[in-house]
């Protein structure tokens, strides 16, 4: 199968390291290790019992990960006309440290405890105190563990970003962009657990929870952020961040439609998280809401009593799975998927963005969307 | 009792509005306001849904508060030869929701319910759930809800600082202060928590827990901060920087120790809290390490035995209050902040910091560390 993924496919023809995806993953990996060892030796400065915090965050952010976010980001600068360099690649990667702390705090919230294959933060440190036999409730460590590490994530991304060394000039504008992407990504997620507190739901209001939690966040802002790094120019500046809105959008769609697929029918060796996970915690996604406005009154009951049950073994997964497939919605989610994903490569035919760039945005709408991601 | 809270008070003899406390509390109170109401239309046009979280930041933020750490962020800037200006202000009045971020989380790490004499952030939307009688629990919609306000507020921070306008030249000095003040937080914060879980605990360990998760956090770190909006200039800097430190270092642990007292022995018409919070919490401060390094071993079981009872009664309040009192402790700790204060106030006295600004930071140092707070 082609991938992106082998470091000089097609791109390394040109020998253009900065135009290679694969290449620009690895420097991003290679800055993270770097910012966190950093990080990793001023927490021990302060004291000993930190080290397991930053371990833990060592670990989270170095094992794996498709780095989306920084990717999107250096090739929305790329398209924006700017060239490489190390501090740009660094300030992309600071994304990752933001998304480090989402995930985390989602993964308390949601009281999902795998993540990537192994035990999310807050279980991690529960299970490090209960095997210290330590005072108080192991459970309760895990928890308040979790909150700060996150919010340890949020002010480690502000901080490597500022320590990037991008030219202060552009500075203003990232800041911004960067500013608002999180005040939607937070939104994104208050909508999120109040949606699960309500008694019926619609597609339109996942549509609006999965835009503003995941889409927005996840491909229109960090091209948004990337260009903002690239020109100062108003004008330029607004053009290429319309392009990219074009873009973005309909690819951050099916980019969370495709999550809400792998969530319920996704293999867990893949998805790092047991089978159905998304059942489990009883995630309103778009694809429920559109599977729940197909169903019999039978269904619909049948349906609700799993579904979010903590306790949901293997045969209630595969239960609500036949349901969910005979509503016919997984197919109809793959077609938006396509079609999404059509218009939001045809949103790249445009001067606007530059040749090179137009090819890897290409490629990544697909890496954002294939089925076994 | 002369107060500097009544604006115009020995510094509007001189007519000096910017250099009068009470003046630049209300500038400070008005500019977040402004910044409240624009969040909340914003997150208004994202969802209706959003109106009671952005309530709630609203209600949390404009309903008292001392605004220590703006204050001692803006007189950081006069004194290192800054002048007024709106967008300081506004800078300096991001650190108040910075400090909403620390007190949400905090709340819920430490199940603390009530705040300033009202329901804390997670028993607001505990209780709001519970009142609709929505889906899922009451208590996993509040500490959601908390995680994910002051995640938010923390964003605010960022987003109020970066909006403020201050001058682009200082912009980069007074990010990396704004990152290490907020990285020595967490870190305080994780050395606080890991603590509550050890069996055995010292003074000294207490003791560099309340320098980074109180004491740099609320004094000398705001003061950097203002001083790196007043030069860019890196011998004044670091010369001002400097005596700030001498000023800043005992005065933020004579606050912590005052605090200490407070939280067990305050009047809770006072501090917002019920009485013996602290107690109930099992929080363990510089004070209650001094009071067990001098118990019998007989109070000690007793002690033990009652502190961090989350049930614990205003006679079991009494009961440790007691043999707290008997070990001579709080004497000691009183002596302890008097010291400290002295020693904070006879830094102040060089002429690297302007006059006025000595006059105001050491009336601060009486307002952060009185009795009565």
């Amino acid at each position: 199968m082609r991938t992106i993924w082998n470091a000089g496919y097609r791109y390394g023809v040109a020998n253009e390291k900065s135009a290679d995806p694969a290449a620009i993953r690895q420097l991003i990996e290679s800055e993270l290790a770097t910012f966190l060892a950093a990080q990793k030796k001023y927490l021990e400065s302060i004291g000993s019992e930190l080290v397991p915090a930053a371990d833990a965050l060592v670990s989270f952010l170095l094992d794996g990960g498709k780095r989306l976010r920084p990717l999107f980001a250096y090739f929305g600068f790329l398209g924006a006309g700017g060239t490489h360099s190390q501090e740009v690649v660094r300030a992309c990667a600071s994304l990752e440290l933001l998304q480090a702390c989402a995930l985390i705090h989602d993964d308390l919230m949601d009281g999902s405890d795998t993540r990537r294959g192994k035990p999310a933060i807050h279980k991690h440190f529960e299970k490090l105190h209960a095997r210290e036999s330590a005072v108080g409730s192991s459970v309760g460590f895990g928890q308040a563990a979790a909150i700060l590490l996150g919010d340890l994530a949020l002010v480690y991304s502000d901080l490597a970003l500022h320590q990037s060394g991008i030219n202060t000039a552009v500075l203003p504008n990232v800041l911004a962009v960067h500013d608002e992407m999180r005040v939607e990504l937070m939104a994104g997620q208050f909508l999120d657990i109040y949606e699960q507190t309500r008694s019926s739901h619609t597609v339109e209001r996942a549509l609006t929870i999965a835009r503003y939690k995941s889409g927005k966040y996840t491909i229109e802002r960090p091209l948004h952020f990337g260009a903002a790094m690239a020109t100062t120019d108003k004008t330029v500046l607004a053009d290429v961040t319309s392009h990219y809105s074009s873009y973005g959008l309909p690819l951050g769609e099916a980019f969370q439609l495709r999550d809400d697929l792998l969530g319920v029918f996704g293999d867990p060796e893949l998805t790092g998280k047991p089978a159905g996970d998304d059942l489990r915690e009883g995630k309103r996604t778009v694809l429920v809401a559109m599977a729940q406005e197909s169903m019999s009154s039978t269904d619909i009951k049948e349906f609700e009593s799993l579904f979010g049950k903590s306790d949901l073994d293997l045969s209630g997964v595969e239960k609500l799975r036949t349901i969910i497939n005979e509503t016919g919605a997984p197919t109809h989610v793959e077609n938006l998927i396509s079609d999404l994903t059509n218009k939001a490569t045809k949103a790249l035919d445009t001067p606007s963005i530059t040749t090179t760039a137009r090819q890897v945005l290409s490629d990544l709408a697909i890496i954002a969307t294939k089925r076994n991601l």
